[in-house]
């Protein structure tokens, strides 16, 4: 990977391509503009896995008729803080946009604004929505439900997502707390790595197919992910599930589908978006005051090792960020040549 | 333990007994109740240590004026769907029942009722609040900070609490799924037990008193708890603390006072008290089928050890508190001679 050309690439330009990309799949204007800004901001944050070369793989899916590039996305109001999304098997970042904004409309009158979602696909990661809502003011709980790769506590059959989760807190004074994060113990890419340098893996990161767990990364491969904390892991992915996948209408556990299995079905994924809006719970002066001290506190701290220093969940992410706004990204030639392909 | 003579009580007498030694610490009717249907639920549901014997350290420190017997507890109504308690340095368990009815009440109204607690103490378990919303019908997820306990990642200074959060959701037609959890591995009790029966311990329960994994249990309880997944937990625990104590504007990290070193003075610990009104979501019947088959499918589960069928949350404490609210509760008579000494 090391020796693949790289092309420096500014905010603008990988947007504009990530534009053209999904406008030749079909998505229109302002759905192709929200898609690329979530994306975008993946890549620039070093989300790489979930930056706009999902489009690629979005777009094998739209070809096939599995993914709706034409979708007609409907809102139910329950409450006037509470809406639900049915998303038509359209594009994942797409609902995820409209429910944020949605969520944001509804607690910028109420306080709160809730939003569940139906009805859609992968969504990308969810540091980028966060971050979103965070710039302006809002206090974030984001969710969804995924594609089962986990068994239930104690159990030998994959009946269950590895289920993100999120929080940011906005910072009105400095950098905000972003936490995005899934249940399982280590994700997959790990114990792919781990097989490759042909070392053995901690017994608490995955189980065999029957549910054994293994020391063996060629058999958690064809196995299931543990979760964090065993049945305390497992309990945050039901729960995450029940608010995702129960509360929206859309499927949950086994009932999504596998988009590698089945590209070419709809998924019918679900979302959970809440947001508080900050602003009425006190000056930005007293929020940003008690943000700076939290972060003091724990910066503070003396680090085990050294070279390692304490960190805040999203400090990473937020470094990377804010560099790559300011100097572009490095990014492969031979991917940004495939999303620019006719 | 096994020897301690036992009295069989029942919900209605313990309740009486535990608001008679609320009221004799100066706790006046209508709150004794209040405290008194937490403490009695958490024992029906077989989580004594979080019980009514909770009375006689929460009297401890009403005796020293730790705790307020007389609290003058007063609302700020952000938006119509999020307001702060400002507690006054109550008991726990009635603030966390004054936040649990108020965040109901808007949510009645709103869909959503989201309410922040500051000058508060220990709120008991979290279940019984859960419990309570589930049976009428609403979603909740509530969360309280702590006294220190926990170093961030990679630290070696105690600066966060091992805070627990809960999520419930009411099944209008079977049994409710209800999770209360701690972000740490395990709860020292486990410790204490492994040392007492002299057997080391995982190295990702604890670390020594400088924040060094160990396997030492008597190195364990002089240091320091780990939190599930490593960072994964720490970042959970930093958001719950961001909620229930940047955001109520109650004190967070090791700004919460030790309530064992400091009896007599106020800890203001802060709790999160939101709550969804599943109502307007669908129908009793939608929501009941939904629920009854997210269980079969767990509970359909082949186990690993056909001895520890696979379990949802809270169902073992569902299935106590039915037993015992029918069969009443075999007590310790001692603690119960305490609860009632004069």
């Amino acid at each position: 990977m090391a020796d693949m050309p790289k092309i420096n690439v500014k905010q603008a330009e990988l947007k504009r391509i990530s534009i053209g990309a999904l406008e030749r799949l079909g998505i229109e204007g302002g759905d192709a503009e929200a898609v690329a800004d979530v994306l975008v901001m993946a890549d620039l944050m070093g989300i790489h896995t979930h930056g706009v070369t999902r489009i690629l793989s979005y777009g094998e899916r739209i070809k096939i008729e599995g993914i709706n590039a034409k979708p007609n996305i409907t809102v139910r109001q329950a409450y006037p803080t509470v809406a639900t999304l049915d998303g038509d098997n359209a594009i994942g970042p797409l609902l995820g946009s409209r429910a944020l904004f949605k969520s944001m409309e509804m607690a910028s009158e109420f306080g709160v604004g809730m939003v569940f979602v139906n009805g859609s696909n992968h969504f990308g990661p969810i540091m980028p929505y966060s971050f979103m809502a965070a710039e302006k003011g809002f206090m974030s709980f984001i969710a969804s439900n995924a594609t089962t790769t986990i068994a239930p506590y104690g159990g030998t059959l994959p009946k269950l997502g590895n289920n993100p989760l999120g929080f940011g807190f906005p910072n009105p004074k400095g950098e905000h707390f972003l936490l995005d994060m899934a249940l399982s113990t280590v994700a997959r890419a790990k114990i792919r790595a781990a097989r490759d340098r042909q070392e053995s893996i901690p017994l608490d990161w995955a189980t065999d197919a029957n549910g054994v767990p293994t020391n063996n990364p060629n058999e958690a491969l064809s196995g299931m992910l543990q979760t964090i904390g065993g049945y305390k892991g497992y309990g945050l992915a039901l729960a995450v599930d029940m608010l995702a996948g129960v509360l929206s209408g859309a499927a949950y556990l086994n009932h999504v589908k596998a988009w590698d299995k089945h590209p070419d079905q709809p998924q019918n994924l679900g979302h959970f978006f809440l947001t508080i809006n900050t602003k009425g719970l006190g000056e930005a002066d007293w929020l940003g005051e008690r943000m700076a001290d939290f972060s003091n506190i724990i910066r503070d701290t003396p680090a085990i090792d050294e070279g390692s220093p304490v960190q805040l969940p999203g400090e990473r992410e937020l470094k990377a960020y804010r560099y790559h706004v300011k100097n572009g990204l490095d990014y492969d030639a031979q991917q940004l040549g495939a999303l620019q392909a006719p």
